[in-house]
C-alpha cells in the first residue's frame, strides 16, 4: 500500500501541520493577564476550539450560508468570554479583532516546513483545511510552508467533512479522487475522504490537545499510509 | 508615487508573467505537422487566443454560468480548427484534450521567476488571472513561480475585467482595495483595477503578440508604477 497514482497531497492543517493549541495559548496569555483573568490560557484555547465544529455545523447543515472561518472564530471568541468572567461589551472590538488573528500566527510543528519542501519536489501540495484562504496564507508565509496553492473550504464553499469539500477539490484539480491523498492527524477526516475515494495518510499528533490527549492516537482504519511526521512521510515515499 | 500601504501584489499572468504566444506556437507546431496543415503555428496561437475574451464575455454578461478557462480553451480549440482546414470530428477527443493542456505548459518570461522570488520577501504574491486554478498551478510548478496562493477568476467565480474579480479578491484577502496592487502588461486590466481602488503597476511586454505588436506598448494612464520587468519592479521598490 502506498501512493501509487497519487499526484496531489492535501493536508489538514490545524493539528496536522500547525500546533493550534500552543499558538492560541501563547496569544491568549497576555490578553487574559491584561483583563485580570487567572484562568490557564490553555483552557482558553480549548474552550475556543470547542466551538469550532459546532459553528461550522450550521453551515454544513445549510442553516447558514457559507461563512469563512475568521468570522466564525470571531463569533466564537465573543461566545466564550463570559466563561472566563469577561463581558464582551467591556472589550474594544479592535482588541477582539486582533485576538482573532491569533489563528493566523500559529506555528508549524518542527518537522512541517522541511518535510513539505521535500514532498513538494514530487507532488502538488496544498492545504485542504477548513481555515479560510488568508488565514492559511498568513500561517504559511510566517512559518515557511511552501504550498503550491491554497485550497480548502473557502475555495469550494464547503466545510469538511461534507463530501463536497473533498470532491469539489478534486474537480478543481481536474483529478480523479484517487489521485489525491489526504494527510491528516484525525481519523474522522480521513474516513470522510476515503468515502469520497481519496487515498489517506494518517499522521498522529499525540500532543495536539495537550499532554492528556486520548483521541486520534492510533489508526482507526487501515489507512493507505500511517506515519509519524512530515519527514517520515517523505522518507516513506522515497524522497 | 509607489506602493505605500500595499500588502499584496497580484499579477495578470497571460502575457505579463508567461509568454502564451511562444508556448502555444511551440505546442501547436507538431499538431499541425501531424495533420498536414501548412499554416504558421503562430497564426494558430493567435487564432486560439482571439476567441479568449469573447468566450469569457458570455460568462461576464451572465448568459452562461461561470465556466473555468480550461473548458473555454477546449471549446475555442474546436471552434478554430475549421479555420485551419481541420474537421474537429476527424481528431480524437483525447488529442484535443492533450492540446488544450498546452496552456498549462507556458514558459515564464526569463525575468519572472527570479523577480517574483524577490518580491515575495516583502509582499504576498499571487496570480489574479482569468486562468483557472490547476492551469495556474501547473504553469507555476513547471516554471518555478513561487506564488503564495493561487487567486483569480475561479476562486471568485468572476472574470476580469468585471469589478467582482478585483473586489472579491480583496475581500478574500481581508484587505482594502488600496492594499492590493495589480501588476499587468495590459492597460485595460489596470484601468478596471484602478476603478475598484487597487494600486496599479504597468509592465509592458512588447513582444507578447509577436514582433509586430501595436497595443499596450506605452502607459495609457499615470499608473502608480511603470516598469519594464519583474527584476526592475523589485529594484524600483527597493528589493
Amino acid at each position: 500500500m502506498g501512493l501509487e497514482g497519487v499526484r496531489a497531497l492535501l493536508f489538514d492543517v490545524f493539528g496536522t501541520v500547525v500546533d493550534w493549541r500552543g499558538g492560541i495559548t501563547r496569544e491568549a496569555a497576555p490578553f487574559l493577564r491584561r483583563h485580570q483573568v487567572k484562568a490557564d490560557p490553555a483552557d482558553f484555547a480549548d474552550a475556543w476550539r470547542r466551538r469550532y465544529s459546532p459553528a461550522m455545523e450550521e453551515v454544513r447543515r445549510g442553516r447558514r450560508p457559507f461563512t469563512r472561518l475568521d468570522v466564525l472564530h470571531r463569533e466564537n471568541l465573543v461566545a466564550i468570554l463570559p466563561e472566563f468572567g469577561i463581558d464582551p461589551a467591556d472589550i474594544p472590538p479592535s482588541e477582539l479583532d486582533a485576538l482573532t488573528l491569533a489563528w493566523h500566527r500559529l506555528d508549524p510543528w518542527p518537522d512541517s516546513a522541511a518535510g513539505l519542501q521535500r514532498l513538494k519536489t514530487r507532488y502538488i501540495i496544498a492545504p485542504l483545511s477548513n481555515g479560510n484562504i488568508i488565514l492559511m496564507l498568513d500561517i504559511a508565509k510566517r512559518g515557511g510552508l511552501p504550498w503550491d496553492a491554497i485550497l480548502g473550504a473557502e475555495v469550494v464553499q464547503a466545510y469538511k467533512p461534507t463530501p463536497e469539500a473533498y470532491l469539489r477539490t478534486a474537480d478543481i484539480l481536474a483529478m480523479r479522487p484517487e489521485e489525491l491523498c489526504l494527510v491528516a492527524a484525525h481519523n474522522d477526516d480521513l474516513a470522510a475522504a476515503r468515502k469520497c475515494g481519496l487515498k489517506t495518510a494518517f499522521m498522529p499528533r499525540p500532543t495536539e490537545h495537550g499532554p492528556e490527549q486520548k483521541t486520534d492516537l492510533t489508526a482507526a482504519q487501515d489507512w493507505d499510509i500511517v506515519t509519524t511526521d512530515m519527514g517520515a512521510l517523505a522518507q516513506h515515499i522515497g524522497l
